[in-house]
C-alpha cells in the first residue's frame, strides 16, 4: 500500500485548497495537460473519452428531437460580426483576429468564431424563403475561441469544445418552446446521466447572452458551494433575423421575420463532473460517461488460472460495459489507487480463492462498499449496483446543495450568509441592475438565475426595499 | 414528370462540363453551400451526415487498432511551427495568422493549424520518458486551415475537416509497420465501404509531406480520369523527435529518439464519392455512408391504407437501415428525381395494388433496375440487393480505371497518351526530380505514386533514358 499512499498524498486535500485540488485531479487523472498556447489545454485520451461519451448522449437527444448537424466555417469576417449591435459589443473584446493569410495581409480581418450566430444567420438568409422551410433545427459540434484573461482547465479556457444549436421558427411561441425544450435536454443530461442536480431558470438582463432577448440556464452547485453555469439556451426574438434580413413568406402571404434560438453546452461539463463528485482520492465518474466502467484487478495473478478467469470475465462483461483488465505488474495497491484517481465506478477483484468459491468482489468507487457476488449472478447484480451508485452520486450532490441553500429577506442577513460560506441565497429582487451591482460589491455574489420555481421570500427587494419582481438565487460562481 | 425533367435539366451534363457538373451536384444535392469566408464552405446537413458516417467507420477502425482520440489547441505559436525546417518551409506560406487577441497585439503570432505535428511533438516530449510509455497511438478529429489560392468544395478548401493520427514508436520497424497499417485502413475504407478502388504506393520526394522521410498514399481515379489523393500516411523517422527533443530511456538504458508517423484523411473523400459514382441524375452513394439508405415513396397515397402500410414498413426497416418515408404532397416524379439527386441507394415504391398483392417495388439508384419483392421476403432480399449494388459501384469504378490505365516505354508515347485523355500512365523513372518536372512541362502529368505492386515496363527512365529505379504511375490530379 506504500505507493497508494504516495499517490494519494500527492493530491492536495480539497478541504485545504479546493482550487489546487482541482488542478491536481486534472493532471493526475490525465484528463488534460497544459499547452504552449496561452489559455489552451490539451485534451488527453482519458479526458477526451469523457467528452466523447457526453457527445454521444447529447447528439442522440438532439437527433431524437429532430435536429440536424452542420458545420460552418471557423472564421467570421469582421463586417459579419458587426451586423448585430449587442452581439458585437459582447464578443469583439474577446476574439482572436486573423489578419494575414500566408505572407499577404487580408483586406478584412477575420475572427476565430467565439460563437456562430452570425454565420448561421447569413446561411439562413440564403436558404429560408417560405414557412414551408421552417423550422430549421441545426446544431454544430466544434471548438470556439474567446481570448480569456485568466483561465482554468475545462472551466474557462481560450479555446473550448462545445456544441451550438441554432434554430429558426415561424412564430415566437415555437421559438420559446424550443428554447425551453433544449434547456430540458441539458437538465436531463446533467441530472439523469451526469448525476448533477441543476437549478433551471432565467438569467437577468445583466447576465444574459449578447444579443438575446432572454437566456435560460441550468446552474449546478460544485462541492465547494460555488455555482457553475452548465448549459444555456437563448431566445432571440427576431432581432438577429432583422439585422441579417432573414425573411419568409408566411401562411398569409406576407413577408415575415422568423424567430430564433441558440443553445450550447461545452467541455465545462467535465469541470462540473470533477467538482461535483470528486474526492481526495480523485475523480468519481457516473457510469454513463466513465471511459472505463469496470476495472478488473486480478489478485495473485501469477497463480494458475487467475488471468484466464479474469480475461474470461472481461470478455463476457465487455458485451455490455466498458471494461478494462489491468494485468500489469504493478501492485494491487498501486492499481487500486490508480483507478480510484480515474474515478472508475466499479472495481472487480478476482483471486484464486474467489475462483474456487465461484465469486468475485465488487468495490464501489464512491464509498468503497464491497459486494461479494457469485459469478453467475454478476450480470444481474452489476446493473443494480450501478443504479445504486448513480443514485448515491446524485443524492450526495443534492444534499450538498440543500445544505448550502439559504434564504435572506434583508441585506444584512444576505451579506452575513454570503460571508460565512459559498452557497445559494434565495432573495427577492426589484429588477434593477443597480441592485445586482450593489450585491456584487457588498456581498460578492452575482445573480445565478430567476428559477422557474419561484418562491416568495419577501415582498420587497433584498437590496433597495422597492417592490420585488422576482426571486433570484444569488451566489459565487466559476 | 414535368418537374423531374426540370430538375434533371438543371444539372450540367458531366460529359459537357465535368467541373460544372460537380459543383451543380454539390449545390443541388444540398451537400454544401458557399460561405462569406473566402475558400470556406458550409457543410449542410446532408453533406455533414455523409462525413459523420465516414467518421463512424474510421473511428471504429482506429479504436480497434488501439488508437486513442485526443484534442490539441487549434493555434500554433510561430516559434513552435519553426522547429522542424522542412515542415515550416512547406506550411508557412499557406497558414492563416492570428496577430491580435481582442484589442491587444500579441507578442508572438499564432497560426491556425494547417496540421498538428508540432503540437503533438511538444506534448510527446512532456509525456514520453521510457520505452514503457511507447507506443503512443493518438488521433484527433478537427478542422485545419490552409490558405489556398483556388478552391473547390470538398476537394480543396481553405478550411477542411479531417482526422490526423500521430504516433510514436520505439523502433523504425514498428513505425514503418504503423505507416503501412494505417494506409491499409484507408484503403479498406475506400474499397470496402466507399466502393472506390485505390492504388497504393509511395510518393516521390517531390510529392511527399513536408518533413516526412516517406509518404504513402492511396490514389483514387475519378470518373473523368483524373486522380484524387484520398489518404496519406507518413513515416518521419526520428527527424521531428530530434527537432523537438523527444527522448526515452530504451530497454538498454540508453537515451533514444522515438520514431514517428502521421496519417490523415479528410472531407475530400466526399468529393471522391461524388466524382467516382455520380451520374447526370445526381449523386450515387454507397450504402455504408448514405444518410438515407432506403426511401419509401407511397404511390396513390390518398388511397386508404397506403400511408399506414408505408409507415409500417418504415418502422420495420428502421431497425436495420436508415429509412425515410416521403409522404409529402410532391408528385411521385418529383420525389424520384429528388432522391436520385441525393443518391439514395434504394427506392421502395408501395401502392394499393402492391399492398393487395403483398409486395413492393425496389429500384436501385445506379441502374434503375426494378425488383418486385414479396413483403415477407424484404428482410432477406434487401441485403442481397444492397450487396449487388455495392459490388456494381465498385466494379464500374474499377472498369473505368482499367480502361483509363496505359503504359508507355518512351517519351513520345507518354506525351501522346496524356494528350488523348485523362488517364493513369505506367512508366519507368530514374529517380531524378528533373524528369518529374520535365514530364509536368511536356505532358502535363505528375507522379501519383510508385505503386507497391511494381511492374517492369522498360529498363530505362521514360524521360531521360538513364537506368530506371521504379515504375511510377503518372496522371493529372485534383
Amino acid at each position: 500500500m506504500a505507493d497508494q499512499k504516495k499517490m494519494v498524498e500527492a493530491v492536495t486535500s480539497m478541504d485545504v485548497d479546493f482550487a489546487k485540488w482541482y488542478t491536481d485531479i486534472v493532471v493526475k487523472a490525465e484528463l488534460a495537460d497544459y499547452s504552449p498556447v496561452r489559455g489552451c489545454i490539451i485534451f488527453r485520451p482519458y479526458g477526451y473519452a469523457i467528452w466523447e461519451n457526453i457527445q454521444k448522449i447529447l447528439d442522440k437527444k438532439f437527433k431524437d428531437t429532430g435536429h440536424e448537424n452542420v458545420y460552418m466555417p471557423m472564421l467570421i469576417p469582421e463586417s459579419l460580426l458587426q451586423k448585430e449591435k449587442d452581439h458585437v459589443e459582447g464578443f469583439a473584446p474577446e476574439v482572436a483576429w486573423v489578419t494575414h493569410g500566408g505572407s499577404e495581409q487580408l483586406t478584412e480581418r477575420l475572427c476565430v468564431r467565439p460563437t456562430s450566430e452570425t454565420l448561421f444567420c447569413e446561411h439562413y438568409a440564403n436558404i429560408v424563403h417560405s414557412y414551408r422551410d421552417l423550422p430549421k433545427l441545426y446544431n454544430q459540434w466544434c471548438s470556439v475561441m474567446r481570448w480569456e484573461k485568466t483561465t482554468r482547465p475545462f472551466l474557462r479556457t481560450s479555446e473550448f469544445l462545445w456544441q451550438e444549436g441554432h434554430t429558426l421558427h415561424e412564430t415566437a411561441e415555437e421559438a420559446i418552446a424550443e428554447t425551453e425544450r433544449m434547456l430540458g435536454v441539458y437538465a436531463d443530461l446533467c441530472e439523469n446521466h451526469l448525476a448533477i442536480p441543476v437549478l433551471k431558470g432565467i438569467k437577468t438582463d445583466k447576465e444574459k447572452f449578447a444579443g438575446a432577448e432572454s437566456t435560460y440556464t441550468i446552474e449546478a452547485m460544485m462541492h465547494d458551494g460555488k455555482a457553475l453555469q452548465s448549459g444555456t439556451s437563448h431566445y432571440f426574438g427576431d432581432g438577429f433575423a432583422k439585422a441579417f434580413d432573414i425573411t419568409f413568406q408566411g401562411r398569409d402571404n406576407t413577408q415575415q421575420h422568423p424567430h430564433q434560438t441558440s443553445w450550447g453546452a461545452s467541455t465545462r461539463l467535465i469541470g462540473a463532473l470533477i467538482m461535483t463528485h470528486g474526492d481526495n482520492n480523485g475523480l468519481v465518474l457516473p457510469p454513463d460517461v466513465a471511459p472505463v466502467q469496470i476495472v478488473i484487478i486480478p489478485v495473485a495473478q501469477h497463480k494458475e488460472g487467475v488471468l484466464e478467469a479474469a480475461a474470461g470475465l472481461r470478455d463476457k462483461l465487455s458485451a455490455t460495459y466498458r471494461v478494462k483488465l489491468d494485468d500489469s505488474d504493478n501492485s494491487a495497491g498501486w492499481k487500486y489507487a490508480e483507478y480510484e484517481m480515474k474515478g472508475v465506478p466499479l472495481r472487480l477483484e478476482l483471486g484464486p480463492r474467489d475462483i474456487a468459491e465461484g465469486q468475485c468482489v465488487l468495490v464501489r468507487r464512491d464509498n468503497r462498499q464491497k459486494y461479494f457476488i457469485k459469478l453467475d449472478e454478476l450480470e444481474t447484480k452489476i446493473p443494480e449496483i450501478l443504479k445504486e451508485y448513480q443514485a448515491a452520486l446524485f443524492q450526495k450532490a443534492y444534499d450538498n446543495r440543500a445544505t448550502r441553500t439559504h434564504s435572506a429577506d434583508n441585506l444584512d442577513d444576505l451579506i452575513r450568509i454570503a460571508g460565512e460560506s459559498n452557497c445559494y441565497i434565495k432573495a427577492m429582487w426589484c429588477g434593477d441592475v443597480a441592485c445586482e451591482e450593489a450585491l456584487k460589491d457588498k456581498a460578492g455574489v452575482s445573480s445565478r438565475c430567476m428559477p422557474f420555481e419561484q418562491e416568495t421570500i419577501a415582498d420587497t427587494c433584498v437590496c433597495c426595499g422597492k417592490p420585488a419582481k422576482a426571486m433570484v438565487v444569488w451566489g459565487k460562481a466559476y
